[in-house]
């Protein structure tokens, strides 16, 4: 099999063999293939996009690249949750324990903070002690013990899709639908996991602005699962207004912390319930909706949510007192009110322009070399749609660093536009794709 | 500037700025962008095309990234033609002394044979002692001496090209029309020529397959050279059938030599006298095509062209005997004539079967470290729409192995179309574009 040969075959738009998929996956991976035919490759698919079969069989090839986690031996079922990315996006910290506490196992690897967007790891590292770089041994072990292990992506899983990872972001390839649809299912393939629920983010602060891209990425995704026996969920979520109140990583622990005491903002608590419900019901733990909401309702009124959680950080080394008193945390400095400039209703929280602002103030890298400050970012008090009378606290800055606080001041405030008229409350979801 | 970002600005179909091509150019002929990143961008042109602006300062660029040759002090005017490539393509040969002969000084560099398509230094190092790897003084030198030099391509013009091309030619991106029109353009302005004759063939045996591609890539390369103000015009040629009678390196030497003795097929004496004629009416040595013309007819028959051509092959050390005497080129071992096998008229000589045929008998490369055989090839002795007799002379093959020989006798036996029915004779123009 000649490279340039199947490089033209994409390029001219036609379908390519399994074979072929295989062949170029394991020779790139084995490094037989240059980067420099991956990335013309790469570009090719950007154009031409691939079938649901071609993307299946891409997803299969990175999967099968490294270690393939089997996780029967632990439980019968083992659920994973995946957000393609957003601001405020704490999801993970509330969803994993909740379903853990009823009944089901959560294997779950996540990312660090891209670009406007956060990152699990990132946030759950602003607890002193944490350990997010667990081996697959220790994975297993965790599972099995505590029912309920979060960590970094290990390198051992799909290299294929790491490698092929980093050499699109740096050649202009990373928006394709196909190539970000096998990227995350290929991990969560050689994860173990058995049913997956997909929050696929859209708007301002996502990396799918427009719904008709985010359901042709949910559906791309729910197609490998299928493909593959995986049962599979995706959910269309908002993401032009950051989810909840907190941005920043230990505001948003806090905000999770609180959560899981059955408080927490309405709006991410709802999230949260429903992202869980499909889980609940994926793994057949109830066999509707609104029985599997029940049980998640009951496992964060009844305190075993949140037991759930305190186990797990205690599991991974994490300093538990720092969570049962969460003033202890990473705290910042300087603490700025910035109050509402008019009256009137909140048209639109730009949640791109909030999440580039607490990566200024030191919450997130501009260059994978930076280090993180865990104790900056927001609290955003209100949602769009809401009233706001001049001179409330409209939001509050948490820094470290004088000028650099002015700035974001500014940003998140631009970020804010009152108008005189009401103005419609977004929605969370858009819609549900199986 | 950041690479990715100029990737994604092209992938996404907007107009790259001049600085921004040269920052591309530039930093890729250092090093400085990896081959990866040069290849996703590649990939992108194939799909975006390039505006002429942008063909034009890519094309600046590649020729700046190397020497500049200024023959100003040589002639007033230094000419150069090329060809898109194609099969018993040896016109050069022809011209280049023609037009020395009427007064022009000829600088030019050819290429190598490619895939079916042969190439002018391959079928020049068929004469003994030729040397065709002459430096930039030397060049020079015998510009001034002779009026005629005929060499190798030099890594020292548009080295960026050279790096460029090497890589499109193994990651799918060679077939772009703004990137083949920079690529031969940038090599012309760097080696000093200030009137361009470009001969763009078209049919089964070019790169160009169809008219309106042709049309597209002389279209971008003659709008290169108005752009950068050298006199420029190219030709649209048939490529359907073999040019001439001869194919392969020595035979087409000796055609060559036939020709400029005032012989030779009349098809190619006529295309070699069109394009000349056109040389001599963009260098200012003739009003009009007709009285160009008469210049050049007069050249072969009074024998200066010929002339010309011994005194360059002299001057570059080639054996002058075996040009005297054509027998003593290179000659084939084995010479076998074949056969009408029904008579009719011809209706298709492809000319890709041909040139492959040809490279399979050793008259070109496989791979590039393949040797050539010079002596071996084909003399197809009718063109599309002459009658044939059953039994008469359809072609001759020479060859140096008898099983090679007999795969090509079948191969160019297929090639060949002979119906019952009239068949019109191909057209040697299809149009000239200025």
């Amino acid at each position: 099999m000649r490279i340039p040969e199947l490089i033209e075959k994409k390029r001219d738009g036609r379908e390519l063999t399994s074979e072929e998929i295989r062949f170029f996956v394991e020779g790139y991976t084995r490094g037989d293939i240059p980067d420099y035919q991956a990335a013309a490759w790469c570009m090719a698919v950007f154009f031409r996009g691939m079938t649901r079969r071609e993307t299946a069989d891409l997803t299969l090839a990175m999967a099968h690249s490294g270690e393939m986690l089997d996780l029967h031996d632990i439980a019968p079922i083992v659920v994973d949750k995946h957000s393609s990315g957003g601001v405020g996006d704490k999801v993970s910290l509330i969803v994993a324990p909740l379903v853990a506490a009823s009944g089901l196992h959560v294997g779950k690897m996540s990312g660090r903070g891209l670009g406007f967007s956060g990152g699990t790891v990132d946030k759950l590292e602003s607890i002193p002690g944490m350990r997010l770089t667990l081996s697959l041994p220790e994975f297993k072990k965790q599972l099995k013990k505590v029912g309920l292990v979060l960590t970094g992506q290990s390198a051992d899983l799909a290299p294929a899709d790491g490698k092929l990872y980093a050499l699109r972001d740096v050649t202009g390839t990373v928006q394709s639908i196909p190539l970000i649809a096998s990227s995350v299912m290929s991990k969560k393939i050689a994860g173990g996991a058995q049913a997956i629920v997909l929050d696929v983010k859209v708007g301002r602060g996502a990396f799918m602005e427009t719904l008709p891209e985010a359901r042709a990425l949910a559906r791309a995704m729910v197609g490998i699962g299928k493909l593959v026996k995986r049962r599979t969920v995706a959910l269309l979520s908002d993401m032009n207004q950051p989810l909840g109140h907190a941005v920043g990583n230990a505001l948003e622990v806090r905000e999770a912390i609180d959560t899981l005491h059955n408080g927490g903002p309405a709006d991410f608590r709802e999230h949260c319930l429903t992202v869980a419900a499909h889980l609940l019901v994926l793994a057949g733990k109830a066999d509707r909706l609104a029985a599997a909401r029940k049980l998640a309702t009951a496992a964060l009124a009844d305190g075993s949510a949140w037991e759930r959680f305190r186990a797990f950080v205690e599991a991974q080394g994490g300093d538990v007192a720092t969570i049962e008193q969460p003033e202890r945390l990473p705290a910042a400095d300087l603490v700025d009110v910035v109050r509402a400039p008019r009256s009137g209703y909140l048209r639109e929280i730009d949640a791109r322009e909030v999440g580039l602002a607490a990566v200024d103030l030191g919450a997130g890298r501009h260059k994978k070399s930076d280090p993180i400050d865990y104790a900056v970012g927001f609290v955003i008090h209100h949602k769009v749609g809401d009233r706001v009378v001049k001179g409330e606290p409209l939001f509050t800055v948490h820094a470290n660093d004088r000028k650099r606080l002015a700035v974001a001041r500014e940003r998140v405030l631009a970020a804010h536009v009152i108008a005189a008229g009401k103005a419609a409350p977004l929605p969370l979801f858009y819609g549900v794709i199986r």
